[in-house]
């Protein structure tokens, strides 16, 4: 099959402040001949990650990012699942659908090295989007923070907020279903979001939109977390400061709060020497060897009911159009679970 | 020798705010009689300690605190170093010189427990203050963070803020002269404390006070730095946390900017995790044995002439009601070293 030329979003200008959909524009750009080693997809779903906020973003110092930078008129980089309508790759012919990296189009040449597995089909035939959430960048951002840089004890209270969001909902059930935490509880926004937090194994919910979050969220830590993973910054961070125990640990996977521009205000930093605290941050790419472990682990957890995934996806029928709006709900609040763009076929 | 009753300094009333003279008293406390395990001291001198900021604040949550907190009416906690002029405590005779902790006031009655050491004297007869600067708290505190909580490899680049601080003018000796850090950047106020920073080996020092001091921060650290040791909080965190390299450390030792209740505004905190900081905050009661070794190395270190303890402390004769004037120095910033009270005799 050949395809000329692809319809995609790219970058019209870098984000100062508040994103919005004039910082994107739809594109049509030609497609390449495929050459040895690479395959041409047809692109099926794209995974929304707070982090490519940070790589349009005007004040970030490309020194200073684990990644490159996404320049004016280059396609918006994201996680994919698509399938192979043409291959000079032999380990994944035509037919095959892959999950990987590439950008916000309808179709795409890909490299091996873009692409992160092959995805086999689902039961009934459709495309298994778990590749974008659990088996995706979600999922080994959660096990790496759970396996290797905060240690969940058997007993333990733990507190996770953006508790709904992609990585928080994954975290929680691992922290109360895998590693028997005794308490675990949420922060997430809304009270049909906590409702769902609370189906995931959180013992409780604090709603971080409503006047007395504050009290509320005190309240349902009365004998202090020893760990606190934080999705989100804020003012939520400054009061789980007080709130973590002597020689704990805070462990930073996100910040959507800031990412914004909008700063921190801390008022409780003093707590980080007077209990001894440590705040870890950290980045997947680091750790393939512990990410591969947990691609194992998520799957047998899986079979064993352990880890619920039938409800931690919001998947939203897009035109490519489309898609910028969508990932704008990151940053609204308004989905649960990973925020999938599925392209209408 | 018997002694009815000592003036001292108590507190007046919690400090919401801002620290001054009015938020202490002087009182005239009666004395009680030693009983067996107990000693009478004439103090000689107090350390003044940021860390006493926190024990007499109105908003410290006393759950959240190490030690307990000063209550309105209490004589102001501090480490001393006293002469024994009575003693039921065998290991120290009357004439010996003690460090230990207990408060401002002329006199006082102290147990065991309250002793970390006898003092020699010097050759000269005079008492040796060191015992409140290298072989006291900030010592020690310098020593633990060196040595427990950031590793410097030689060949580093360390950056550290509050360097003519008693605790920073250490560290700066520490990662130059015996740790063997390529580049150690002090961070202080004025030229005069800066030139002083780089007697003591510092590459180079920024003075935090100049209008371009950020400017000159990021000139300073070109290559970035391994651990970032803050005395300060402040807006040079802010700033670091852009300046410490992917896996850096950043240690927090003390936030004197924040412990008059002013909060912290970040507007860097995604470095956390896009460089996968780790900060680690710690109280060095925590660590005993390390003191000790701390206490060893230093006496060798100075006698092998790697570390020069001369001119590390600004000592103020002070009368008993002048004291708190003098401890209020830590925060205007008008001290070098370690600041000492010695009462006139």
């Amino acid at each position: 099959m050949s395809v000329q030329s692809t319809k995609a979003i790219v970058l019209d200008h870098r984000v100062d402040g508040d994103v919005s959909t004039r910082h994107f524009r739809l594109e049509t750009k030609p497609i390449p001949t495929i050459k040895d080693g690479e395959v041409l997809v047809k692109i099926v779903a794209f995974s929304h990650e707070p982090a490519q906020r940070q790589w349009i973003d005007a004040n970030t110092d490309e020194r200073r990012l684990y990644t490159t930078l996404i320049k004016p008129g280059e396609v918006i980089r994201a996680p994919i699942v698509g399938r192979v309508i043409a291959s000079k790759l032999e380990k994944y012919p035509v037919g095959v659908t892959i999950a990987g990296f590439h950008g916000w189009a309808e179709y795409a040449v890909l490299s091996e090295a873009e692409i992160f597995a092959a995805v086999p089909p689902k039961t009934d035939g459709k495309v298994d989007l778990h590749a974008l959430d659990v088996f995706g960048l979600a999922g080994n951002t959660a096990y790496v923070a759970t396996a290797k840089y905060a240690k969940i004890e058997p007993g333990s209270t733990i507190v996770v907020s953006g508790a709904a969001g992609a990585i928080g909902s994954l975290v929680v059930q691992l922290a109360k279903k895998v590693y028997g935490a005794a308490r675990v509880v949420g922060i997430a926004g809304g009270k049909a979001k906590c409702d769902w937090v609370k189906t995931l194994g959180a013992d409780e919910c604090v709603d971080y939109k409503a006047p007395d979050w504050e009290a509320q969220l005190r309240a349902a830590v009365p004998d202090y977390a020893s760990i606190y993973f934080d999705n989100v910054g804020g003012p939520m961070l400054d009061v789980m400061l007080q709130l973590v125990k002597p020689h704990g640990t805070i462990v930073v996977i996100g910040a959507i709060s800031v990412y914004n521009g909008e700063p921190l205000k801390i008022s409780n930093w003093a707590q980080v020497i007077y209990n001894r605290l440590t705040i870890r941050g950290f980045v997947n790419l680091d750790d393939p060897d512990v990410i591969a472990q947990g691609q194992a682990d998520f799957a047998k957890w899986i079979g064993e009911g352990k880890i619920d995934v039938d409800d931690i996806q919001t998947v939203v029928q897009d035109k490519i159009e489309d898609v910028p709006k969508t990932w704008l709900r990151l940053f609204d609040g308004s989905g649960k679970g990973k925020i999938i763009s599925q392209l209408e076929a």
